[in-house]
């Protein structure tokens, strides 16, 4: 994990990604992984769909991975870790630990695989200076 | 309530729509709307991305109602009965009925206002042929 | 718009929240204004599940009003203002304002009536101890 | 992939469901995965909640993995087939193909891992009839 490659958000659970268990329902955390890899870009100063999407390049996740460790609650206010394992030079690999802030229980742990595609859904080079903002 | 310009569908309440009060939570019942709307163009032969946005026209909600009156709960099947109530040169409403399908009882109605633009973002007329398709 | 009865929230539209028109889909007002609510308690010391939930008793939305004034775009930072404008013996309105947090552009207005039911889901007075919460 | 084991629903992509991409949302794999989950019950006569939450007992999922293949589009029909690969004393684990229901390109498949708990949180042994309902 390195530092510069690595981004953390707070943020509360919403009554709206509860369900009737009583906790976040799974498909939450997908959005959550999201979320931090929007503060990925927010945090340096960028913004993934002024640098990606308003060039006609889209980061569509080809692959995603979950291990659900503990239930989050609502109103729990939940951390997510996330940091870039790996770039390769058509797309990269971000994971995520997402824990209870309070008390650092971990609660989710993840990984997603992202490619970078072209308007006409083709594969495509990364970028350098994309390629450059992520190292 | 005119039958040409009526929908109906019906559905079984997902997991994923539940919060943890036990119930389906309130926003859904505008995805729930939406879902009619759409079915709407389907049941026509239609298809609402194809007929405005293929051709640069969004019809975008201004305005909306809801009254809920019963919970939904998951599993229960549910039928939304949609009308076009009112048709403008530029927009129209729609209303909305929410009830359980085995036992009629009513869960919530609403309406929606909706306004025709185009890519800009400007308030737009109707062409003459989407307006024949909601008569 | 009493100062006491006042909760101020702001985030950044998510990713999820958006939809094919490139705007924030509709329904996720709804759960911002929710979210504007659960400030409310957290601001003060307060939590919903605890206060409400924990001793058998909710708040359930009963009527719902929007009014949609501009787009919500993808990484916007979103205020959302909510101030309670009235509080009756078994129940609450809640009033909602979401501008952008840069420009302080209006982007929906609206309200949310709610009624305070036990488990059973009758009506039921506001206790004296939660309705001074809110005063 | 045993038959008695298999489900399959078909239903049409939501405009909720897609983001601005103008393709179907990574999360919503995962309520749709739920859904056939639902139907693997509904279309047996049973019912999830009536059969597990009823008697204090939950299917939580543990792991999740997602592959996706090609994007799905608002008004789609797609068909989930999901079928029980493993079923463990305590858990079980679940197997999705998502296709388009036209053309029957793969857009999805993953699997999701299940574990039995009881109210407490606890790791617990599938009775014997629920498991019944899985052979």
């Amino acid at each position: 994990m390195t530092h510069r490659r690595t981004v953390e958000t707070t943020f509360r659970v919403r009554y709206a990604e509860t369900d009737q268990s009583g906790a976040v329902y799974n498909a939450n955390y997908l959005v959550w992984f999201e979320v931090a890899r929007g503060e990925f870009f927010w945090q340096r100063g960028g913004d993934y769909a002024q640098m990606f999407e308003a060039r006609g390049l889209y980061l569509v996740i080809s692959e995603a991975h979950l291990r659900y460790l503990a239930p989050a609650r609502y109103g729990d206010r939940v951390t997510i870790r996330a940091w870039v394992s790996e770039i390769k030079s058509r797309g990269l690999t971000v994971e995520y630990l997402v824990a209870n802030a309070e008390t650092q229980a971990k609660l989710c742990e993840g990984w997603t695989r992202a490619v970078c595609i072209d308007r006409a859904g083709r594969a495509t080079r990364l970028p350098d200076d994309l390629r450059a903002f992520f190292e």
